[in-house]
Formats: C-alpha cells, sequence, structure tokens
C-alpha cells in the first residue's frame, strides 16, 4: 500500500489564519497546520490510553509506543485533511464548539490507516516504510539483539499484528470519545463502517488478484476504487459531510468528487510507478514492475498488445514481477508508451479529473472548500512524485 | 488462544420459558436457547453486510463468508451469556423492548472473539480450530487447488489477517447497529474499549513472555488475568452492567467475581492441560506440556524445583516445549505433583472462587441472574474437560 498523496509545498487544507481552529479547538495554537494539529489530536490520544495499557504492564505499553511513534511520523495526513475539509466544506465553523471533537474524530482516520499500512507490511514483506523499519521489522530487531528463544521474524509479525489490531480498535475508541454528539455519532457510523469495510475489500482484492493473476482493467479499477478512491478520498469527504449533517445533494457531489479523483490519484501513481524519475520520487524506477504491481497501466498494455502483438504481449508477461535491469525497465516503458496505454491512462485522469472537479463546482460546498479542494484534487492528478 | 468454556450439558445461561425473548426480540422462537439467538443475531448481521461486501466484489463476498461460516461454528457463546446474565441481573427486561438491542449487542463479542482466534491463530501457526482447518490453512488449501500462483501459506496468512481485521471492524459495526439508545452506547463504550484494549494485551503478554522466557508465576497470572479473566468474563458482566445502566456497587462485585472466576477458570484449564483424560477433553494428553505453554501450574513447579532440587527443575527446563513421549509425560506429572504446584494451584482454584462467589452473593445482582453466575463459575472452575 502506498503512503499518501505527496502534496508540493504548504498543504492546501492547512488552516490558515483565516480559518483557524478557536479556543474550542484541541490545540492552543491558532495558525497551527491541519497536520500539525491532527499530531497533537493523535498524541493526546495516545497519553490517554496509556493508564489502559500501564494497568496491563508496563511491557505492553513500551510496545505501544512503538505504535504511537509509526503513528506521529506520518506525513501529510491526507485522510483527515479531506474529512476536515468536507466538514468545512458542508458549513462546519472552525471556530464553533464543535470543531475540536470533529478534528478529532477526523484524526481517527489516521489509526485505521495505521493498521492499514502495519498488516500490509507484513502482506507485502516490506522491510521498510517511512523511512525507519517496519513493526514487525523492528520487533524481529528487538527479538534478534535481545537474544531471545524463537524465530525473530515469527515474533515480528506476532507482535505486528496485536499491534495492527489494536491501532484498529484505538480507530474506533478515538472516534467514540471524539466528542461529537450522538446524533453525529449515527450520522457518522455508517460511513465509517462503509469505509473500513471497502478498504479491507480492496486489500483482499489486491491480495487475490494477485495470486489469480487477473489481468483485467476492470479488476485493476475495482482495487483502486476500494484500496484507493473510496479509502483515501471519498469516505474521508463523506464523513466530514456526515459530521457536519450535510444535505443528500452535497454528499453525493463529494462522492463522486472523491471516487474519480481517488481513482485519477492511482492512476498518476501508476505511472509514476514506472516514468517517474527516481530522484523525484525516491524510489528506484520502474519499481512497479519489477514488484509485479498489477496496474490499469499494464492492464491497458496488455490488453493491446493481445489485441495486437502476441509476442510483444509476451514480453510484458514474463517481464513483469521479476528483477529487471535498468535497460531492462527502460525497453518495457517504451512498449508500454508504444501501445498507447500511457495515453489511454492520462486521457483517463484527464476525464475522471474534469468529471469529479464539475461535480465539486456545481456542489453547494463552501467557496472556500471548494478552493482547498480543487487544489488537493489538482496536486494528487498532476504531481510529479 | 483457547476455545471457551465447555459447560456441561445445558447451557446454565440460557434462556428459559420464564425467562424468554420476546416478541421485540431478534429471534422469532421464545424458547430458543442463548447460544442460538446469538447465532441468530450474528446470522442476521452477516445477511447485512452482504450488500456492502457484493458491491466491493463478488469474490469479496466469498471470503466473508468462510469468516461466517467460522463464526457460526463457534460453540457455547459464553461471552455474550456472560454479558446477557449480567445485564439480567441488573434488572434488564427480558421481555422489555431492549431486549432485541442488547442481545446484538451482548452478540458482537462474537466477532472480536473471531478477529482474537483468527489472528492467533496465524501467530500459533495452529492448524486446526473448532474441528476445521484454521482459516490461515483453509486460504492456503485454496491457493494450492487453484493452482494459483505465489505461496499458499502466505496467501492463507494475508487473507486471514484481512478477515481478522474486518471481524473487528464489524464487531464495532454490530454494536454500533444493535439498537441500543445514545445513552447505552455511552456507558458501554468505555468498557468495550478496555476489553479491546486488554485482551490485546493479554495477547501481547503471552507472545512476550514465551520468547523471553519469563518463568515468574507473576508473569503467568498476568496473562491469565488479561487474555482470559477480563476478557472473557469481568468486562462482558461489566458490558451487560453498563447496558442496564447498573449502579458502581454492582459492577465492582461483577468484576470482582468476573475476575477471580475467569483466573480460577484458567487455572482449570492449566490443570486439565497437563493432567486432562484425553477421552474427555479430546486433546492429547499433556498438550500445554509438548506446546510449552508457560502456566501457573508450570511456574509453580519450577518455583519449588529451584528452591528444592536443581536437578528437578533441569528436568522440568529441558522437557518443556519439546516433542515429549506419553511415558515422559507421565513421569513429567509425577514431578509436577510431588513438588505441590497441584496441589497450589487447586488451592488458588479454591479460594478464587470462594471469593468471587461470595462477591457475586453480596450484590444486588437479580435471584435468578446470581443462580446462573453461580452455575456458570462452578461449571469453569469443577470442569473435567
Amino acid at each position: 500500500m502506498r503512503e499518501t498523496i505527496t502534496f508540493p509545498g504548504q498543504f492546501p487544507g492547512a488552516i490558515t489564519e483565516e480559518d483557524t481552529l478557536s479556543a474550542h479547538a484541541a490545540s492552543p495554537e491558532a495558525t497551527e497546520s491541519l497536520p500539525a494539529a491532527v499530531e497533537t489530536a493523535l498524541r493526546e490520544f495516545f497519553d490517554s490510553r496509556r493508564p489502559m495499557t500501564d494497568a496491563v504492564a508496563g511491557t505492553f505499553t513500551d510496545a505501544t509506543t512503538a505504535l504511537e511513534a509509526f503513528v506521529l511520523r506520518g506525513g501529510k495526513r491526507v485522510r483527515p485533511a479531506f474529512a476536515w475539509t468536507g466538514w468545512l466544506g458542508a458549513g462546519g465553523d472552525p471556530n464553533g464548539p464543535d470543531a475540536a471533537a470533529v478534528l478529532r474524530a477526523c484524526s481517527a482516520l489516521e489509526l485505521v490507516q495505521a493498521c492499514a499500512l502495519v498488516h500490509d507490511d507484513i502482506i507485502d514483506s516490506s522491510r521498510t516504510r517511512r523511512g525507519f523499519p517496519t513493526l514487525h521489522v523492528e520487533f524481529a530487531d528487538r527479538h534478534r539483539s535481545g537474544g531471545w528463544s524463537g524465530e525473530p521474524a515469527k515474533f515480528g509479525e506476532s507482535v505486528a499484528i496485536l499491534l495492527g489490531d489494536l491501532a484498529l480498535a484505538w480507530a474506533d475508541d478515538m472516534v467514540r470519545e471524539s466528542g461529537v454528539d450522538a446524533a453525529a455519532q449515527s450520522r457518522l457510523g455508517p460511513v465509517w463502517s462503509a469505509m473500513r469495510t471497502e478498504v479491507l475489500g480492496g486489500q483482499y482484492l489486491d491480495v487475490s488478484t494477485e495470486v489469480t493473476a487477473d489481468e483485467s482493467v476492470a479488476a485493476a479499477l475495482r482495487i483502486n476504487r476500494y484500496k484507493t478512491a473510496a479509502y483515501t478520498i471519498e469516505r474521508p469527504l463523506h464523513l466530514g459531510a456526515a459530521l457536519a449533517a450535510a444535505d443528500p445533494d452535497l454528499i453525493a457531489a463529494y462522492r463522486e468528487f472523491g471516487t474519480d479523483i481517488g481513482i485519477a490519484f492511482q492512476l498518476r501513481d501508476d505511472l509514476l510507478g514506472v516514468f517517474g524519475d527516481p530522484t523525484v520520487t525516491g524510489k528506484p524506477s520502474g519499481d512497479d514492475l519489477r514488484e509485479g504491481k498489477r496496474t490499469v497501466l499494464f492492464a491497458e498494455a496488455l490488453l493491446r498488445a493481445d489485441a495486437t502483438d502476441r509476442g510483444t504481449a509476451d514480453v510484458l508477461r514474463r517481464s513483469i514481477g521479476t528483477d529487471l535491469t535498468e535497460e531492462q525497465v527502460q525497453r518495457l516503458r517504451a512498449i508500454i508508451t508504444d501501445l498507447g496505454a500511457v495515453d489511454e491512462v492520462e486521457r483517463r485522469i484527464d476525464e475522471l479529473t474534469a468529471r469529479g472537479l464539475s461535480a465539486l463546482d456545481t456542489s453547494t460546498a463552501t467557496e472556500t472548500a471548494k478552493q482547498s479542494l480543487r487544489a488537493m484534487a489538482l496536486a494528487a492528478t498532476r504531481r510529479t512524485a
């Protein structure tokens, strides 16, 4: 699972001086950026769990501290930003008495994300995340340096499974204890529920599509839809709208925008995974090809090759998921481009972006939120890293 | 993680004709036993998820059907039974308008348990559960028989991680959607939260105590307390009490009873794991010794051996967790008995049971609930299987 949208420069959802959290809000610093405000809320939440984990055992608190560190080095806080902006756009008042509670509920999305990443890293056997060892690797290292009995890798995975579960349980705690009122809790319930089922469904499809080698564009798009679009943009916006008791038309517009921009974002990610400049993306060039990721880009290339040139289709199938040289990556890039797959994916990105922006433009969201969301959409779909 | 208390004969918490679910309740059959009523509630909940999983993909629904089958073959429903009985004992009316909603909230405990078991089976590399392959083994088998690419075991574990997560998320959905009112939701929130953190803490301690080879009685008791007692009896009773808006004295009494009986239950389990008759327990004799389980029984034996006879202590340390013959198991049994560890554990069971029952007797719980809970306590601590 890729981390987040990397926004260039100042995060568009950042809280500006015009749009500050008031004295009611979680943070005392009124000009704090949204990511910083989210981190404060998360830090306070972790503090609130400590009496509970201490009561079980000090060593359990130590383990949860590793989870906290993982969550706190989390970057741009994209999901809380969409939720918060969704709330503002539906008339939420950042200076009102609910703002701090809403911010806490939005911040809980980072704990769902912690579970998703920690468990995904076990599933993908990933060794690093956010520039640090993944949690299962970290606990395997602790096992090794402690000279404990049994297998370090097994211990690391076991602890990471449990800490991922804890993050998911704590996400719920954070929503339940956010302070949003009972009516808002009932409104957010179905969205919260759908989001978690959808992301787990998307992850399941990702895992099963890989082993069954489903090469269809439809399968790749379906994973995009649930693992990325719904989970990263559509449902967070929907959650913010539900918190603000938005009307059904605005919710529909948000969901259209979120689905389209979310899929377009993932399509851009797919292009960068093959064509991205490693000096900008920070990842080895063509990494998706080596990892065997079943992207829409690759599916479009295969579809075209199967129709026109079986030899080229064979090359694609034999190459994907192997330890490719730089030269081989370059050759595959040329093939994918010549087949027209890049143009097709760019066309889809343009179409989705236009449709998503149009849904936003004609919605009843506030002008400020529209501006923010437009900037976030363009950052997500036009980025180079 | 051992499954549940096996109650002899009719489950004491069963709903009798005097104490039926009314027409308001989840089940149309007023004389249905509690386990059957819980299963009906679970089945209806799984039905309610299907539109959501179908929307993601039919193959995702197929995967969740395996989770449903796992949950539905779940046996005695011990945690819902304690929660339900806790609610009745605090004045909950089984014929009242809340009964069906309360039953649904209590039944959600089985989904937390599904997550705990599915993930624990990965952690313990267990191959069977409830007489069927564990979920990770089931999906590894599907992978093998489908002739899919990649490693079957890796695929099985990945899917089981995701389905365990789904069970945990759905447990929350089931509570949120149970129909208990907002005030009851706020009352149950902290109990629900504590229970999940405690069981995950207990599982963490279990995993870490095993690798650090902490041999102390205190470590074994702490695991008992959180992995078994709090999770199986104390918090389910507390949850039921919270749903009924019980007064603090009754809650305190329930928690005392639940902790004491829960620990005593686990101590009985430890004795059966070494001395149980395989024709009654259905498990190979001395299984806990072969598995290297760090029980209070074993810790008491080691403590005594270290104080009196280092040679015997060496035998215990060298034997635990190895592939013992029936003869070696018999020898270890004799050693553990001769050291006085069995008497000490029996003494603890008696003391805890007496203290727990006394807390119950002097409580304000209804007489019917006291009778049920007394029977459940004795079934849990005096059983032979």
